[in-house]
């Protein structure tokens, strides 16, 4: 029987479980990807398991976030890090090394493996024919700790490439198509599985841009073909051994299939305030700009920045233009300044920052309030780039080139073709000498991790109640992502070691009062729409709720990752049904029952709503092992109670 | 009658007074420096004097401090500056084109022209033959509105270079032997000159350090003879029709006259938190580091990049150490990519930082609570870093190399002589297409300046009160820095461009209620030691007082710039006697006359204190010109008044 990729990799990683889309599947990782954002609160999580040494082949941790160190709190998270790194045998990218997804790729994918990271966009590696997904830190600790990783079977989406992407067509343009025809929710659920004749035509640093913002459709994860692109790609980086050739077999089913002719794509551009709001660049109206960011966790390859600097040769960026440009690694760093692509970029004006997360989080580089700002990064979410009026727009390396240097959002396929080509990469230097090995497991028990203030253990979750009165601490609308909840920005995020001080942030730009309201009223309810918790797996978004007192999240559906980790740290996430009248902040809510029916498996639970004369039937969308953990109250305890054991 | 060269250049200069130490004296700069972190509130009061273009043949506006941008405000100042400059005819570099002094030295300075800056270390220039020094951000906007610098005539202390420095001791070293020698007291009221045989042997970088840095002695500015090495440096920068040899005549006199023998010199170190407190690396005890910092406004210099990736060379730093490397300019960051330097300090496992001030000023790498930090930088005020409480070292390039290798602060003559030569700078690439040409004068009229929301002009001053009662806010103790009136750091600094704002940082590290309490009793008295204001230009140190209603400072005594801030801002700074007893927060103060005594030219006013049984007798120690200002409100309003015509 024909088997597509996604589920021969997910095969040889299972350990309990059928893949059957929508059921309890758990697989083993071979790999776990780390970041400090959300890497210091899966560490002390890990450290609550009791653990003591990582049970996964392979584990890194990248600090690539908060690096720029406008306090001190920065430094004590890279503190943290690397002793814990040391203490539980974790390999560890220092700060300024690069973006943990471009390192990975370049350092540790290997085709058929599956990684599993605390990052949204550890999907980035399905470039290399890996099944690579992101969780919340809590379920990443648990599965490093050896237990695995369940979670629901996705259904497989089969996308088959054909024809030639045409000039100033690119990669970043395949996925923005994608994001036109899926928007952000069509995803769900759902892998992206690659095929078709054109697939070989794509390098990896273009699969990696396609599997990297795949995750914007909310899908679990894109997957590529293992073949002579990525063979090559692991001779570059001195890996050849682990390459392996690895394909779906002919005729492989998918639950669903498409097509996209590269030929026919133009190049695209996400406005404000969706990776879903997309739109040829030819039809926008006249934008001018005043910023332009390249670089990022996608787009920040050699490819990318060897295309920007052909384009901006000899010329140089609009007067009314702010250019930065980010390398995705050292290794991309070196190879740049090798091939002449640094100086070019430099020359043309294009500030030049170190190879870190930085402007995709509003680490840096936050853009005046209200004039449009073009980047080639992968979410434009309102606020994330550190300002709070922004009007981000996402495109890809050749559409930032054209547009720096005219002023306004430019369709690159208007102007001349490039005369002169991308400089050719210069043979790779290997850069990784900074990243630690593991101690030996004899030296791990005697190193002390150094835990500073800035560093404080979550609170462990209180069990579900049966049977609460509760009042509506705040109602918002579709598509609100765990960036709302838990902000980007060198300072917002300078405090996600410390959810008592995260917490201050939460739904500050939609209702600054909520926090204040949350500590008055000892916590309360929050009402969602559509998609609540898109984005980032940061599980500062559930474990803040948690710390405020949240009994329960209403929605009318979830992202994939937000809706784990509310289940994680204990937060029923219920349905709202079709039609429920709109909540107001203040309503009181009576909940009865609702233990018993997450034990007793019932589908449903009736609350009464103040003011309202019909009860609201919530609906209970619940895998078994879903039900388990908010019954024990949360991951922890229910590992705890014995309800997880090691695979 | 023979004259010392700091005389020569000022007599080129002088429009009134004469040169006798201490007497007013006025001079017609030719050129005017300006960055943004002051630039705003120059720009703002420029404006303020309704002048139509700049009056000087040349001002730079450099935007080189609030280039991080976590919001959106930086971005708002970086508007501004560059319509204002368009507006007024200045010249623009943009945020990341470099840092101010570096990018001067290689693009601007003429030896024998005199340079006003609003920025303490304008000083810099000195190294080229000029007179260069630093003042408020309202006297530069004076002067750049064509009404000259009035300041007190300095006495010039000679220094006499002979012998010749030892391995691993530097340029850096020499300044620091002067600290050690002077304190940061020391040179108020005084110009460095330098002289003797061996000044030939210093290089125009290293010259730059000694200019840079001897600010800290509280002197006026260094200066060094334009000779074989001022040329070969124009030479390079493709300028050399700017040289003229320029020396002292021989047996100039000077008011005070000391000799360096460069052979006696060893390593040395300013330990915190003064850069005064200076003692050899040898004599420190075993000092772990956390953090080393090359770079900022001295010792970011090709020479000096180059010295530390040769002392680097193959080597890696240690892994508790994050090692930051700031080049000066886009010119110096060039030169390193193309001599291989780059490439060497990258993989030491330096991060390669954007050519700007940064960590210097807490913008960015804020190091660990209370764990050593070594810097190549100019100043270790507490807090400047960024951390509240930072333990900040600083010291040369190679102390600052072999300290990144061993982990410890480690006196690099104690080490193998580097066996690789620092390699030798390749062709100087001139680079600075992307500074502004001023407008022609008559195109500038139209140009809209754009003020966004985060620039507020500051208030005018209230003139001088003759009899007052107030209430004493806080009395500090001696060498208190501007830096403690409005901080250092990303976010303190963001708000610069608003005085309402900056003020709440004021003396926040030594007492955080004193902006409530200055508000709350609507004003009063500030009483400080000695050298109270040194350090930084920043006349928000002295706007912020006035903003807040703050009548009178009384000091032991003042550094140099901060009390014309004060002078200009129509602030009084009176001297407190010799053994005038402490004084106490909410202690009350009777003032009687001190207008009467200001505009009479009496030297005293009484003053009682409450509690106190003896009246308290402060010194009026003022020139006629700083009389003037007084009587007249400040120096927006004296030059209103016709006190000053144009030059």
């Amino acid at each position: 029987m024909p088997e597509n990729l996604t589920y021969k990799i997910l095969r040889d990683h299972l350990v309990a479980g059928d893949l059957v889309p929508g059921t309890d599947i758990t697989v083993r990782p071979d790999q776990i990807l780390l970041e400090d954002a959300t890497g210091t609160m899966a560490g002390m999580q890990f450290e609550e398991l009791d653990i003591d040494s990582i049970q996964v082949p392979l584990a890194v941790m990248y600090v690539d976030h908060n690096v720029l160190q406008i306090d001190d709190k920065n430094m004590q998270d890279h503190r943290y890090l690397r002793t814990f790194c040391e203490r539980y045998g974790l390999r560890y990218s220092p700060a300024g090394h690069g973006i943990s997804h471009y390192i990975h790729l370049e350092r540790f994918v290997r085709p058929g493996e599956l990684l599993l990271g605390a990052d949204s966009h550890t999907s980035t590696a399905g470039a290399a024919g890996m099944f690579a997904t992101g969780a919340g830190g809590l379920e990443v600790a648990v599965a490093m700790g050896g237990y695995g990783f369940e979670f629901p079977c996705p259904r497989v989406i089969g996308v088959e490439l054909t024809g030639q992407l045409r000039h100033a067509v690119e990669p970043k343009d395949v996925v923005l198509e994608i994001l036109r025809r899926y928007g952000v929710r069509g995803g769900r659920g759902a892998v992206f599985e690659f095929y078709g004749d054109s697939v070989v035509d794509l390098t990896m640093s273009g699969r990696a841009t396609i599997a990297n913002m795949i995750i914007e459709t909310g899908a679990t994860t894109a997957i590529f073909p293992s073949d002579t692109q990525t063979r090559e790609w692991l001779i570059q980086q001195q890996r050849e051994n682990d390459f392996r050739p690895l394909t779906a077999d002919p005729n492989a089913p998918y639950d669903e299939s498409i097509r996209i002719d590269l030929s026919d794509l133009v190049p695209l551009v996400a406005a404000p305030h969706s990776p879903g709001n997309v739109l040829p660049v030819a039809e926008l109206p006249d934008t001018p700009i005043s910023q332009v960011c390249v670089g990022s966790s996608v787009n920040s390859s050699y490819d990318d920045l060897a295309t920007v600097a052909a384009a901006l040769h000899t010329q140089t960026v609009h007067p009314r233009v702010q250019m930065t440009v980010t390398p995705g690694s050292r290794q991309v760093l070196r190879t740049i300044v090798e091939s002449g692509v640094y100086q070019d970029l430099m020359q043309a004006g294009a500030r030049m920052l170190e190879p870190v997360c930085g402007p995709c989080v509003g680490i840096g580089q936050a853009p005046l309030q209200g004039a449009a700002s073009l980047r080639t990064f992968n979410r434009n979410f309102p606020g994330r780039s550190g300002t709070a009026e922004d009007q981000v727009y996402l495109c890809s390396p050749s559409t930032a080139a054209a547009s720096a240097l005219t002023g306004r959002i430019t369709d690159p396929s208007t102007r001349p073709a490039i005369e002169r080509r991308p400089a050719a990469a210069p043979h790779t230097e290997i850069h990784d000498a900074l990243i630690t090995i593991p101690l030996p497991v004899e030296a791990r028990a005697s190193v002390v991790v150094e835990r500073g203030t800035n560093l404080v253990s979550p609170a462990l979750p209180e069990p579900v109640s049966d049977s609460f009165h509760s009042r509506v601490l705040i109602a918002v609308g579709d598509d609100i992502s765990t960036g709302d909840m838990a902000p980007d920005g060198a300072i917002a995020m300078s405090v996600w070691s410390n959810i008592a001080l995260c917490a201050q942030f939460m739904f500050n730009r939609l209702d600054p009062g909520f926090h204040d309201r949350a500590k008055n009223w000892h916590g309360g309810i929050i009402v969602g729409g559509d998609n609540y918790g898109q984005g980032s797996s940061r599980e500062h978004a559930a474990l803040i709720p948690m710390h405020l007192g949240v009994r329960l999240v209403a929605a009318k559906s979830y992202a994939r990752i937000h809706r784990r980790n509310l289940i994680a740290v204990g937060i029923a996430p219920l349905i709202l049904p079709a039609g429920a009248p709109p909540s107001t902040v203040g309503e009181e809510w009576t909940v009865t029952g609702l233990r018993d029916a997450l034990v007793g498996g019932a589908s449903e639970v009736v609350v009464d709503v103040s003011g309202r004369s019909a009860p609201l039937a919530l609906q209970l969308d619940f895998t078994p092992g879903e039900r388990d953990i908010l019954a024990a109250g949360g991951l922890l305890a229910h590992i705890r109670q014995g309800g997880r054991v090691p695979v």
